[in-house]
């Protein structure tokens, strides 16, 4: 999916939302448990219930390589599932030296190896260029590098100060030499609302892919106003408080009723801020 | 396996080399290609030739993941494989927020979950604290945090400065807080060998994983020189220069040919510099 066909797809149905598949077994409703595979299930459910209110779908890979092969089963399945509408991402955080990241890219990138063919993928920078360059080298595919992230520990490393700025603005800077708003996103955490105006003096076109919001405390508003730009350049990902919004028969509804609330949310501002 | 017992195996067998299973099924002997799984009879028979001259092995997760659900059977396989006494690295480089960290533990620690029980996982630090943690919630696991790796890119950001000295440092010495020596390594490239010196004044006691020996060009007799302590505190890692040392059917011989003249070295380095 191309840059602009994403921001039409945001522009017609009025919402940046991406939600979160951090599916795990020990989680989902228990009357999914009988099913041949509970979390291919769950997914669907989800994905039907949310597709009309979100333009993209980000599974969190930890969730299901923690179940081994046959979690690796249930991603490639729910990858097939999801509509070509919407973007998606592995939320996978690889990165390696050269001929390693080579591999990785060819597990997200190329089907006729892996199964999977996700539009993007989660990369950290810590190695350096060749460790993300490899990704690159897939057509029409794109990179969503580690810039700020929301956990506590991001203050460890991403906030040390390197000459006149923050490690993390030091990401931004220097990965735009590996590419342009057309193939690279960055990840902001919602916790990190204040950084956003500064982050945009920065990366002004990029699309930004901003978890937090929900279960960790993020503030949608805040990282609307600050964050926009005349493309949206925003993918706001909620997980837990969408999948989970439910535990019973009607799972699936409350995961709707809780996307639409958030997509009612993004209408606004996107019609305030999106200039 | 403990600080203890890997030391005892190293000074047992007189070496201290991790064997790194890069297995690309597009790189291995033809006539394996006939097998019902190719990749796991190349492993085990690269096990089975070198198991007696090295101490541990590493395989790389990305060359599993790039071959689908099919390939995490194979990874399986492989560990199930390796003997107990040989340390157990999964390569995967990982590392994200608290409870996305938890489910990569699961992933490498919990075999009731993905049939996977490795000793040790490499993480990468760019997330801080909480993304490394989770891993250490496993008792007698292992992390083994990426410092200095062997690649180009580990200039664009492991050394830059920070304060009075660069990030890598501050890895080294931030995450020392985290856990000792008995349940943490770093990772530091053969290509980094003038910092050696430098890097034992911060982690005296903590064994260093050492790729870059080999196809990359590390020099062994200099990392021992500078990197060796009084626990040998070395993991030198050789991957494609052991694995694909030949390429017929006696490529399993010229594995354990290459694998035994490394150890013949290491055996020499051991009585020079370990004290």
């Amino acid at each position: 999916m191309t840059y602009q066909e994403l921001f039409t797809q945001i522009s017609a149905k009025k919402t940046y939302l991406c939600v979160g598949l951090d599916t795990d077994i020990r989680k989902i409703p228990s009357h999914l448990l009988q099913e041949a595979d509970p979390v291919f299930e769950f997914n669907k459910q989800i994905i039907d219930a949310t597709a009309d209110y979100c333009v993209s779908y980000k599974p969190n890979i930890a969730f299901y390589e923690a179940m081994g092969a046959k979690g690796w089963e249930s991603l490639q399945k729910t990858l097939e599932y999801i509509p070509a509408t919407h973007f998606t991402i592995a939320d996978a955080k690889r990165g390696d030296i050269g001929n390693t990241s080579g591999l990785y890219a060819r597990t997200f990138f190329d089907p006729t190896s892996s199964g999977l063919d996700f539009d993007s993928v989660t990369v950290a920078p810590y190695m350096g260029s060749d460790s993300v360059i490899p990704f690159l080298e897939y057509e029409n595919k794109w990179v969503i590098l580690l810039a700020l992230t929301s956990n506590i520990g991001s203050s460890d490393f991403q906030r040390l100060q390197v000459e006149d700025s923050s490690l993390y603005e030091q990401v931004l800077k220097i990965s735009q030499q590996w590419a342009g708003a057309d193939r690279m996103m960055y990840v902001v955490g919602a916790t990190q609302a204040p950084e956003f105006e500064k982050i945009r003096t920065i990366v002004p076109d990029h699309f930004l892919l901003v978890p937090g919001v929900g279960a960790q405390g993020g503030d949608l508003e805040e990282v609307s106003r600050f964050g926009m730009n005349s493309h949206c350049g925003l993918l706001v990902n909620a997980s837990r408080s969408i999948i989970y919004a439910g535990n019973g028969i009607d799972f699936s509804q409350k995961a709707r009723q809780e996307a639409f609330k958030i997509q009612q949310e993004m209408a606004t501002y996107l019609d305030l801020y999106c200039k």
